[in-house]
């Protein structure tokens, strides 16, 4: 085991800062020996960042993303760079063999999925999905009162990715500047060419958790339909004036996209992408559905069978963390000193990254996860063009059905491990 | 028009008598001429609620269906049956040329649903499926909301039989007799050998009238995915034991159905059949989606571009209420003696039916609107079976396009009437 690893990080954007700021520049064990953005401002402030925890400057800073693979040093590269270009740096990574993370997206085809996954199992390096949603206190509850049996038979999930984009991310640049008349964000083009659920990691990484997916089960078919794109469209108007660029553009990209996916024991997956149209942010619709009860955080209560009906709008989710809280957040929520972004989500995910590259196993968010998940975007894009269901490909090629549950020390999403001897904020100890 | 109208009350079972209790046997503009069962202590029951209500006994009260039919001096007939027989019972009904009231529910078969809308056609005998639902108070809100322009375009709307049968539906005969080892319910015997959305109707009338289907928009297509079936088996097994016989079958229908369909504007509707895994019966899961503005029933919350996040499990339904409510609704909020079940719903439904039959006109819910809503079981059931989305026939051929809004008096739900030459409870006047 290392006491120390080697990072480069690659992508210092608006999430790669904050991750680095609430992440991985806070953690006593992580050096970080290289940068790389193709905007050396970016850079800059990443490094600032870097300097103001107490950690020297990177020795390498580049615009150039083979240096950092060609680092001999290095153990693990973080790649935070935009949605399109990570599969094929994720493969460059692992051919150099790199520990690899990658933040949460879809990859543009699925020739980029197969190929990722062939360049796993050739080199047998660790590839991760910084699914951040999967260490959510809410999530890992669920994961822990399903080891209960509380849920009996899973037959149901739901996820979403409920989250009013126009002002905050899609149009952001010219809200900041009136003057500004073209916005140059990947983001917006793919919502102007694309149609397909986009965003479907952080519904489907907790969901992929509690149903054993890659583990004994698998996602084997999907259909995915589109409403109207009417949102973008209205919104340009109304903020930007009728003449704007952005209020008479097609937009490919429905408003809402329903996704259902079938897996191999019979339960279903609905997934939703609702981004464009207007809504309050609170709640991903994660939900859990059993023979024997049920949990949905769009009312943010559970329910086991014999309990009373509820009328009243009101969660019940404060007894239900009381009892069934996840052992790794029992202990997250003790610690005075609380870190990383999103409540500890951020955080955690990023630790369980760094412990597996520590540890030198393999990530409890692993290669067929990510590379599942990130087809989910090719896949839907296929149903809605064709309107037919189509085949999930099984890229485990078969081990799903004989895959254990990975016992990777105390992140591990499958079991919690009885391991202590890393403390959760190694920084503190 | 009419003073007072005389109907043929058909099918005095649980739905049946409750209908007739709370709603039919008060209304002073209505003689009930006829009682229909197949089982004589159900009319009895039904004769004596009437009697209780002031009205005198059915003249006619017949196991023979053809009898009602026959009568001369009946202007409608009820049909509280069955799911199966209604659409033939109904036909037959509006070859008799009497007005045609039917319960929710689906047809068995897509040719049931064609030799209906053509014997309407044929016979131009006004056919209403009685949905309560489109009178709910919330959904009256939203048809107001839409008028004033407050969801902008609409884009996606949802809805949901979202109620756990298994104790008060499916298994209450066995809860009721601890003896009793075999079942004869219809619905049991659906759940037994057929997998489909059973039971769309409360979802899709509604969200039928917001989406102004047959009338300027239609249903284009439809896909459905069931999950498995487990929570029957389960249930029957913790209830009544493993060697129950129900405890032993392989049910066909899937706990959790979803449907979604596309319309000719684009819009999008998902719809979930939910009745046989644990959950508390709060909410249809209605909702409208729009470019500006949302309502969604799940939360009991109304959300406008503009109006400020919201953190707390917390309705501000009161607000939009006071502010939106729909005039009908005022007006039956503001009388000291309220009639009907579920919150005024089947009263009002009932009145419209009523008033449609005295007033000689065209139906609120027509016959197109009837006939769309049995179909969507038998579109379902061919989708889950395929894997693949179908068309959605369109009953109208062709004259959707250019169908206006009924004016029907103060119970059509697309318009207001001003003509307050009705009141609401005539008994009351």
């Amino acid at each position: 085991m290392k006491d120390k690893i080697k990072i480069g990080y690659v992508g210092c954007g608006r999430r790669g800062y904050g991750v680095l700021k609430h992440c991985f520049s806070q953690m006593c064990d992580v050096d970080i020996v290289a940068l790389c953005d193709v905007n050396p401002a970016n850079m800059e402030k990443a490094k600032d960042i870097i300097v103001e925890h107490g950690k020297p400057v990177p020795p390498m800073m580049t615009t150039n993303y083979q240096d950092v693979l060609d680092h001999p040093e290095i153990d693990a590269v973080v790649l935070m760079t935009g949605w399109d270009e990570r599969p094929k740096m994720a493969k460059q990574a692992l051919l150099a063999g790199k520990y690899t993370a990658v933040e949460v997206g879809c990859a543009v085809s699925l020739d980029d999925c197969y190929d990722l996954i062939d360049t796993y199992e050739k080199t047998g390096v660790p590839l991760m999905m910084l699914e951040n949603c999967c260490y959510s206190r809410r999530e890992m509850m669920t994961l822990n009162m399903r080891e209960k049996g509380l849920f009996g038979e899973i037959v149901h999930c739901t996820g979403a990715y409920a989250h009013y984009l126009n002002k905050v991310e899609l149009f952001k640049e010219m809200h900041e500047d009136p003057e500004k008349k073209e916005i140059n964000h990947y983001r917006l083009n793919h919502y102007i060419n694309n149609c397909r659920e986009n965003y479907p990691t952080h519904a489907l990484g907790p969901v992929s958790k509690i149903l054993n997916l890659n583990r004994g089960n698998r996602m084997v078919s999907l259909v995915s339909v589109a409403s109207k794109a009417a949102g973008l469209k209205q919104y340009a108007k109304d903020n930007f004036g009728e003449d704007c660029k952005y209020a008479n553009i097609d937009y490919k990209q429905g408003d809402i996209v329903n996704t259902i996916i079938t897996c191999a024991d019979g339960a279903t997956i609905l997934l939703t992408l609702d981004t464009t149209i207007p809504r309050p942010y609170y709640s991903r619709n994660y939900g859990v559905r059993g023979t024997k009860g049920l949990y949905t955080e769009e009312r943010k209560v559970g329910w086991i069978e014999g309990m009373e009906e509820i009328e009243e709008v009101k969660s019940n989710e404060a007894e239900f963390f009381e009892k069934y809280d996840h052992p790794l957040h029992v202990e997250y929520e003790s610690l005075h000193e609380k870190r990383g972004g999103h409540g500890g989500l951020d955080w955690l995910v990023c630790r369980a990254f760094v412990e597996s590259v520590k540890n030198g196993t393999n990530t409890p968010i692993d290669a067929y996860d990510t590379v599942l998940w990130m087809a989910i975007g090719a896949l839907s894009e296929e149903s809605i063009k064709t309107g037919r269901s189509v085949e999930v490909p099984d890229f485990t090629r078969g081990k799903w059905e004989h895959r254990e549950p990975p016992v990777l020390g105390k992140y591990c999403l499958d079991k919690v491990c009885e391991d202590k001897s890393t403390p959760l904020f190694p920084e503190l100890a």
